[in-house]
């Protein structure tokens, strides 16, 4: 049988396991909230976030005065412990929860207190010598302790972010150098255009993530600064002067980032504006990938009744039914994981809009979405990176083919014989199905050697000026995308 | 200078154009509401909707004793007029406002009852004869009249809508009869798959849109419960007895639309849960025929370095500086308005997840969205069927080449051949640029008459059976989609 | 020590271990898609709907006599045993997935054959004597398989969701039996109305679910169409003459359901319209479920600054810093579940709008999301019943005293003294503070037993009719909302 | 009859109005785009951009010497006139069209020739003198000439709303100072919680609004990069060398915005992402002030039976039925136009998605959404600054009497009795309906000095600091929201 110890709260008695170091709040919040099955714990960023406010708390309270240095000794070296990875099994209400999460605040002070219990000698639920709201929750209120841990946990996933972006654009960079020199059309609208070459294609998409990048280390920004002391509603009630200040240095100092303090707090409180605006950022991010992916998918069609332009490196069997079929799977899930994100900008949208008044009682679906979204969204980067854009090959003599038997030529006439008549030519081109230089010859409008100055593909990819041939330099830090 | 009469409400006096038939109550609503600049009037089927609705009400109050003959029937040929066409340029509120369609309502009482003042040989104005809210407004609430006139419109709309869906479904049933013979690779995920008619690919179109129907329909059915006679919140507050079912009784004899009564007129107050559907079912088809437009773009890339499987017929030049280029400009615009339908269908979830209590406040931007949205939707059915489907042509040849050139015949061997050879034989194919049949042949797995039987690209897109190679006959009434 | 066996793809040769039931492709399918950590078994509903699909498909190849009775049989008990919860551990692909289905397929064809192996009495990976591909996939591809286990495993959990569903309408409606003589202030945008009862408020929600789940009803119905024998494109390729109907025959056998086969089976391959329109009924149910949490949190808001008018249960402490706080959390997580189900709906239609030509390869996302979403959805209606709805109390005195306060009530004497006349009073009672009745006996308007009458908030409140007051007959089976 | 001039293009002959200015390619896509019946002069910000870009390149051609100056300062001519409001009429093709904005380029190029061909006396038609393509759009493609008109129109639309924005900021700032003094009970999770005051709620308000002002600079800035000189796809095929930068600068001189050129124009052609950021801070923006409006609301509702806490001015009469009825109607207008706003990011997220390879084909339907949202919404915020937030009064004695009353005074006394015992006081006082003060001066907790002195709202509402009482600084340029 499993053995059990008594807590209370307003609503009654309760029993709890022994072993358990969580207590009677989150046994009721675990009971309310069966919704997905996944506790907390599967975020761990988050109990990071947590622990490392806790062990600020709790080191300003002991600096003001109002803590003695055997209690917060015992809660920091618990805190330390979580940071480092320890009790995270601990942390079990789910991640959809209601309450503003507040259950998620209180299964930390239940398993710092218990967990601190131990460390003073005593055993968990002896709360009388240390309480889980009453010296682990001092001078704090769910509404500045939650928010704080989880912009701490956020900025800790965008760094993991951030990473993988940067894998996935020095792979595409390093792609646009090895095909600086494989000139193929260019396409509008899915229609032949003009030729340019397959480096400035993929030069592209490098560019486009690094543009991304730039706005995702904007976005982690405005999610440093925290609204520790805010306590319930921003007023500070019940927080000493002085805490505020001293609870957000020494978190700076034990988490390295650079928070800063909300200048107002009721408004930080209340607010959610960080976290919409980083959905925001990543919808973008996953708009850009989804497109990169699309073309990838597109470029590699056939292998004989498609563009055939280029070849996906191989990594699993594609059908269980037509044989050496091979389909582009690792683009496939990226698109999957944008969509994923684009929903859940929606989900952020509706929660950040329906708070009310002096606190969004919605942040845990958002901090849920946003932290399985940005989690995602780095595996699937470095997936592609790794199992796709590098291994990918060029269908080199193909690709000219086609731009030498491609109408598009003709463009680059229209200095020399005009719009009208070059419109002529490329219709007398489409119908007949022969070359523009041919066309244009016997009709007399331009000699073969001005001809093949003008139609050669380097010429018309414009890379003499050598542009967007050579892999971009990161620019994280610019401004202007 | 402009010549003025006063009128009077609870804010005041106010000089309002001698010439308008609206009053004081549309005057402030166009003051308070200078949002988008364009009036009510632009959507046609509101104004009649009203009208029918103004009508009928006058005529149950007539009956039932509460409203005199003269000014029921004054009432009753202003109203006539409107539903034919007349006064719209009178309804001036902006398409977006607040009040939960109070001011559309009130613009409808003033200039209704203007006219029939008129009629009864008043000047407009002189509202002791006939009162916009104590005669026109009689035993009806913004909250009953407006949403069930809002149904009315919608209806109307809706049936326009499937009738463009008609027209493009039976350009694709008739482009399916046509390209019943023209063999071609189908594919899954964009890689060469096994072989298919152009015919059954132009089929699914067709049966899908035909699917869509039959949901539009039902959605439809959902718009024609109506909760007049409810008033303010569904108590029925100063209608008196039988007012409810005479109204809607004549309502259906004016519209000839078979309306009901709301069972609960209380919840049929505050629900907009109709609309929501109806845009659900909008997404919907705004998502397949999105997927077709992508389809029919993809197939008619080209000319040289694309797809070309089809050609979309020419309607513009498609380039102000590539000279013959022509591209899907129609689908591109079909594309477009699914996406703004789409984004529609948030808006219009939002405004209706943000009713409160006893009435949804945000109506009239779910009517707005619902009612561009389709008006949309229908222009670009009607312009794809006429502008492109119908013209499309196919490239025959190129497609049945592709056929007998490509890797994915080798499908149809697995039977004989198993799996693993097939697989083995496929890889084979695609490193050397050969055909599957000379290799089976050389490997001495099947002779060349055996595998002439098995490969025919006709045996392979399952014609005997004939199936999808003809239009599929509407199922509009059908319940399994 | 692991001990492995080598097995063999398209790719060459891997390592797997030995004990596991999946194979080769499963192997590479883990490493290819590392992206939420969640492997498809964590929806027992989709891994028996795979089992009954392969069951059904080896009945029929033994039926059509290409699969032998020996491992017909085999593959049959195989699939039994994981019907019935066995062997769920081995489905260990991630639920976000390239490939549209593929490596869940196949996922499938390996733990299926290796255990049939085993049943045999052979050893997992010898597959000389049964193949995941050529004996268990026989007649199959992904692309029927997947789709059709999909639909199985969504009329599971649809089932679920009614029952949820069909428990939290009885709730609301045994309160509307409870509150039917409770009047209390009907609003319109948020500002006093007109009287009703609570019972009336509660029965609506009443009414709500119970339309909502008769559109989800229907919803399920486009759900049973299958396209299993379509293979890889629609065309039945590799599927012998009369597979489809057999198949499709056991399956219904089998799961008790009534599927049916798609007409065009071509289409039916590429389209994803069910899963789109069961997503918008979604949509819509959670639109109402969070508007009815919305009203419940704000007519329990309070205790003292609030509405005050019903006291949800107290189910845990509301706060870790403001003592006796207690808080609506069990609606507030219903609204995070809608407002996640309504993201899904996005994700969902991006990847509809994404699929292109002949099939859809994002479907893994869609099911997930669609299968999330609803399983969370029936979590929270449960909860909202049991542990909210069912426990409300009303604070009936001051809900009759703030009828008898309104000036609302002034509206039910337009009839008697005009719209005009009932204005002033109105504006006269709220400068003045004083109540209507006082009021408009002092102008001589109406004397005070007539008023008596009027004012009766029974009589304002429509009980005469009893309508709505009653918990209303559930009409699962009606077409109009 | 019509008179009529007959113009030619690759599709043959068309006969065009003699008076218009526009030409054959304007005719066909008028033909082609009947979609919403708007045409792009609605958005006269766009044709300004168009007619700044034409002007600049026709500099930059003469310049270049491949214009002569004749046709340059007569193209000059006619697009300074289209800038200062002239022939906005002639731009007539849907704000919805396919093409990716060529329609919308040849409908410029057509009015800037025909116009500038009667500046040089010559007849509208006489394209031999000066062509709408060989000589406007000359050095110039659509896919790079649209987006840089876009891009412009944009900023200018910003501006606008930045402006309104502004105003909406003054206002609110303007009644925190107003409110500062006015003590009321803050809400979390629509329960009390502890006081706060009036200015402080209000202060929030501006300070958000602040904050998205200065995220809006920052997408803003994100627009000021153009494309000119990228020609089809980004290799300045045709365009002269120094042509990009000749046309850059004099657009900026024209102008007077410090745009610039993109490092990479391969992929700024291709690239939608400063509009899907910008969408997203429309979004964030549109949240925030829903949120508001919602708070708004509530803080208003009543007068009897809601919270009453605040004022609206009455801007119309609030019903048809209900007499003396004043609704919110102001700030319901704000929240439909933000769900507009949201809804439009779908859209534009869409369409952004959908862009193929060298350019996104749907620019479209984003610059229509875009430019619909910002207008909108300026719209919304000027008229809830002047005619609803400036009015707002309290009722400040109902606000301090509920202060007095609330339970949640006893978290200020956590810290002194400890939160064990607040918890117990609390229950106590909601029980029994009396006040925390006389239940801790009986259960001898506290005296009533020290009670008096730790209760006192001033106190609990933190105004010793005076922080957030007072007008916040407009911040625009901060980096930290």
């Amino acid at each position: 049988m499993l053995e059990t110890r008594t807590e209370h709260d307003l609503l009654g008695d309760r029993q709890v396991p022994t072993e358990s170091y969580w207590g009677i709040h989150t046994l009721r919040a675990v009971e309310n909230f069966p919704i997905t099955g996944r506790p907390i714990s599967t975020n761990p960023s988050l109990i990071r976030g947590l622990a490392f406010v806790k062990w600020a708390a709790s080191s300003a309270n002991e600096k003001l005065g109002i803590l003695d240095h055997r209690r917060a000794e015992a809660i920091g070296q618990a805190c330390r412990e979580i940071v480092e990875g320890g009790w995270h099994d601990q942390f079990v209400v789910d991640v959809i929860q209601g309450g503003a999460g507040t259950s998620t605040n209180m299964n930390a002070n239940e398993v710092i207190a218990n967990r601190a219990l131990e460390i003073l000698g005593h055993r968990r639920g002896e709360y009388q010598h240390l309480h889980p709201n009453e010296h682990v929750n001092l001078s704090q209120s769910t509404n500045d302790v939650y928010p704080t841990a989880v912009n701490i946990a956020t900025i800790l996933t965008i760094e993991d972010l951030l990473d993988a972006l940067r894998v996935l654009q020095e792979a595409f960079a390093s792609k646009a150098v090895e095909f600086a020199g494989t000139v193929k059309m260019g396409r509008t609208q899915l229609q032949d255009a003009v030729p340019m070459t397959l480096g400035q294609e993929f030069a592209t998409y490098s560019v486009m993530i690094d543009e991304d990048r730039a706005r995702l280390g904007e976005a982690a920004l405005l999610v440093h600064e925290i609204n520790l002391g805010a306590t319930a509603i921003g007023t500070g009630l019940n927080a000493p002067a002085g805490y505020a200040e001293a609870a957000c240095e020494k978190l700076c100092e034990l988490t390295g980032l650079p928070l800063v303090l909300a200048t107002d707090l009721v408004e930080a409180t209340q607010d959610v504006g960080q976290f919409v605006h980083l959905s925001g950022v990543l919808k973008r991010i996953a708009v850009k990938l989804s497109k990169v992916c699309n073309d990838l998918r597109l470029l590699s069609s056939g292998p004989r009744a498609g563009l055939n332009e280029i070849n996906l490196p191989p990594v699993q069997a594609g059908s269980s039914i037509m044989p050496g079929k091979v389909n582009p799977v690792i683009p496939e899930v990226l698109n999957q994981v944008a969509y994923e994100v684009i929903g859940h900008d929606v989900t952020i949208t509706m929660a950040a809009e329906s708070g009310q008044l002096q606190l969004n009682a919605f942040e845990p679906i958002i901090v849920h979405s946003l932290s399985d979204g940005m989690r995602h969204l780095a595996a699937a980067c470095r997936i592609l990176a790794d199992k796709c854009v590098l291994g990918i090959t060029a269908n080199t003599d193909l690709l000219r083919a086609r731009v030498e038997d491609s109408i598009g030529l003709v463009t680059a006439l229209n200095p020399y014989i005009g719009y009208t008549a070059s419109t002529r030519i490329a219709q007398e081109a489409l119908v007949s199905g022969r070359r523009v230089a041919d066309l244009v010859i016997e009709a007399g409008l331009l000699d073969r050697g001005e001809l093949d100055r003008l139609l050669s593909p380097e010429h018309l990819a414009n890379l003499r000026a050598g542009n967007a041939t050579q892999a971009p330099v990161p620019t994280t830090a610019g401004v202007v995308s």
